[in-house]
């Protein structure tokens, strides 16, 4: 009997290629490629990064918005065994410039319109490599770049880093959480034994390829050999008319998307709604509002309500429609590769009794890049601690209490409030400050923030803004400021988020008893 | 960072009984299981078995037909880590004992209707510890079975024994394949990835459960979640049956049966042939003939032929229907996790260049138990050499040229000429034997032999068959036995069995002659 580690898979794309080289691998926009031509694209585009240095190992940071470019860049990378550093557009130049130093990133690539923002990142980091992909008519190239003959890869390694995700956690420091191939490929795996596989399969992505969401998309399209249907933004009627159209069979969402969609289709008059060949509707980025999965499950629209987070490579544990009655509120089963438990005070919880939810599996993450700290800090004998809330029903469907104690999810983008309220610390004339979401029709909640001024200075709210504007991506930022004479603190000063929301009950009372 | 071996997943059967408790598992004759069901029937017969001594690591030979018994004994097994031994019910009792002797089995169950083989090898092995499974009304349990409440196994580890399968080689000498559950596990996945997978798929199992091709779809109902429609014996009526009214959509066959069935779906004069709800007929056991291939094309079955073996677990290279025109005569293209190349002359051969061919991958047998000189001498840096000739295309296309030069497939079971000959060698009037197959409408191939009688001695063809019977399957028994003067050999004197077929020839006109 021969020892061996069961780790090299044949190249996804290459493979993609050989099996079904005509078939459709990704739309956008009017431009088509096939498997064949996205691996000639990936490949061409392989030798040119090779030609600026772009080798097995290397950290190559990717500044671009959805595009031919992205899906190309990643699958380039792959055939180098360089690791891709997805950087999220939203973000403030601080964070990016933040993000780039603490990752080492040797090369930063961006697309022509994040042209100006690389540049002026590549001013304050001169040490790295700078990059410009362009896209013409399906034509993806590296700007200026000659072409080295290197060897690409025939062979995936499971056990490889295939890309580092930022994401913030519960302190407010980034970190940046290490992606292998291994869990993009057990996830796949997991989400096909649950959702089903189908080849003919085509699967919408208008979520950021940035995020774990939108890139593990990617990934599942040259692992199952389908085709993708790739949005540079969200646009609910664009989406809507692919589904009609384009026989998109599955599309991610988070429940913002989700509703504006239903609104366009309502407003298109269109009787008919989505036609039968969409058969999945996966919808994750946090807890989904009840009306709008009675919505449709009155329009018969077939929604599979997930809960993932980076490190578990997305999707975790699902609701399967059959059961999205029977277990209303329940985020529903784990995958297969993936276990489950619930943990308080140091013991797995009973059923029915609430504490922090692990996770363990093939398609959870080993941990943080350069980070053992943090990594050993949420990574008990190979149990994943979420920070999450959440209990096990006597069948074992879990239910979600809480994101991480006080995540505020805006839009599907998570925002942690010890980020925010750092930022806004760092102001010369803050004392205090505490960050909470409320609950927006639009957004599902929005960051806001009630500050104490430092004895003795005088704080505007808009000056505040502005220096929140400065230092944090947009859906970062706190929508309302508000100056308070204490925060809530328990009794060893922690700062009590969740009393927040009392505290602006109490000051809109005061404001109606002034006015 | 941690490190991690990533090898556990939950039980699999324990899995779908909390997913889908109600949804079908298994229907056998009038009774249907449950996944909830099955899962309460295989552990209690796992209680029963642990009560007789059954652990982990244990050897458990099981003598049984199609059935429920088979069904829950496996599962049962899996709770209890313990090691499946299948045994081919074809076999003579002498190749019986000499293959629980050899696998050093522990424990020999057997259900009804092989309870008097088994009584009688349990007297030849009386170290053998038996047992009996029943199996009323759906109810399966051991006789006279105590019940131990032992802890089962929730978790499954890929690197684990699952099963031991005999199988003989070129060399004549029976061999027991280690299957792990990482092979059926990837197996399963990469076959899933191949056909897609829909949850409400339900999979027609009528080939033996104790050869691969038959206890991989056990494994793949567990690992998908779906139905087994089983059937204890192949009669082309009842799966025809099966197919038009038990939404089976896919059946695994080999050529013979599928013949059958299309007669027999003549025979009753059913003009609408099979209903759409088949999506599947897997194909596998030899080559298939064209004119069989040309019929299911013109009735619109989609067939699709696979290539593999015990060693690979089942199919490893399969022909979607989309290329079974354009790539007629190949065995198609390899699954995800199986890697392929042709070695000639120890190198790697040219497209479209004949060699061996070689398999590698997470589902290819780690090797054979106890016999280490015989995993050495096919398992090559974990390229596991076939034995089989073939050539891949300039696209990557497979063409089995040769079965392991010299093997006989009949009725989907495999001969192997060695095995039968040195079985004829053992009579003391034969001084020479060489066997090989003859086309045959009903079975593809039948074996037959051509024996040159020791000198002096008289020897009769019926005495020889009578001592073929004794000591062979009856499929394995020459259906013809010739007397010969001399057998074609090498200069080295190695028989050239691919002369005999020209024996035959010669013997058919000297008859000719004479009348």
């Amino acid at each position: 009997m021969t020892d061996r580690t069961e780790t090299l898979l044949p190249n996804w794309l290459r493979r993609c290629a050989e099996n079904r080289p005509d078939h459709l691998a990704v739309s956008c926009g009017s431009v088509r490629l096939s498997f064949a031509e996205l691996d000639f694209q990936a490949s061409r585009l392989a030798r040119q990064l090779a030609s600026i240095g772009v080798q097995e190992g290397s950290r190559v940071a990717l500044l671009a918005a959805n595009g031919l470019e992205f899906v190309a860049c990643v699958h380039a990378l792959t055939s180098l065994g360089a690791i891709l550093v997805p950087l999220n557009i939203r973000l403030s130049r601080e964070e990016l410039r933040w993000q780039l130093s603490d990752i080492q990133a040797a090369f930063l690539l961006s697309d022509q319109r994040y042209a100006e923002v690389a540049a002026a990142l590549h001013m304050a980091l001169p040490g790295i490599q700078p990059g410009l992909l362009l896209s013409e008519a399906g034509e993806v190239r590296l700007q200026d770049a000659a072409s080295l003959d290197v060897p690409l890869r025939t062979l995936i390694d499971l056990t490889a880093t295939q890309a580092i995700i930022y994401t913030s956690g519960t302190t407010g420091q980034p970190k940046g959480v290490i992606i292998t191939y291994g869990m993009q490929w057990w996830n796949a795996l997991g989400s096909a034994l649950n959702l089903g596989h189908r080849p003919d399969d085509c699967w919408l992505a208008c979520m950021p390829l940035f995020h774990i969401g939108g890139l593990s998309i990617l990934m599942r399209s040259v692992i199952y050999t389908i085709s993708i249907s790739l949005h540079e933004r969200f646009d609910a009627v664009a989406v809507n008319r692919a589904i009609q159209e384009d026989n998109v069979s599955i599309i991610s969402v988070v429940a913002v998307m989700l509703q504006r969609m239903l609104s366009a289709l309502d407003a298109s008059q269109n009787e008919q709604g989505y036609p039968a060949t969409l058969r999945c509707v996966l919808l994750g980025g946090g807890p989904a509002p009840r009306p709008l999965l009675e919505d449709c499950a009155r329009r018969g629209i077939p929604v599979v309500q997930t809960y993932g987070l980076t490190e578990s490579c997305s999707q975790a544990v699902t609701l399967a429609p059959a059961d999205a009655l029977r277990k209303l509120g329940s985020a529903g089963r784990p995958l297969l590769p993936v276990q489950i438990r619930i943990m308080q005070d140091g013991r797995i919880a009973a059923a029915n009794e609430a504490g922090v939810i692990y996770l363990k599996g093939p398609s959870i993450t080993p941990g943080y890049a350069n980070r053992p700290e943090a990594t050993a800090k949420v990574m008990h004998e190979d149990w994943l601690s979420t920070g999450d809330m959440g209990y096990l029903d006597e069948d074992g469907y879990l239910y979600v209490l809480d994101r991480r104690t006080d995540l505020i999810i805006s839009g599907g983008e998570n925002v942690y409030p010890a980020e925010v309220e750092s930022v806004l610390l760092a102001h010369p004339a803050v004392e205090e400050a505490g960050v909470c979401g409320r609950e927006d029709s639009q957004w599902g909640q929005i960051p806001i923030a009630f500050v104490r001024p430092r004895h003795g200075c005088k704080l505007h709210v808009e000056e505040l803004q502005v220096h929140a504007a400065q230092h944090l991506a947009r859906y970062k930022q706190p929508r309302a400021i508000y100056l308070v004479e204490e925060l809530p603190r328990n009794s060893s000063g922690k700062l009590l988020r969740r009393e927040l929301p009392h505290l602006l009950k109490q000051l809109t009372l005061a404001q109606q008893g002034k006015s």
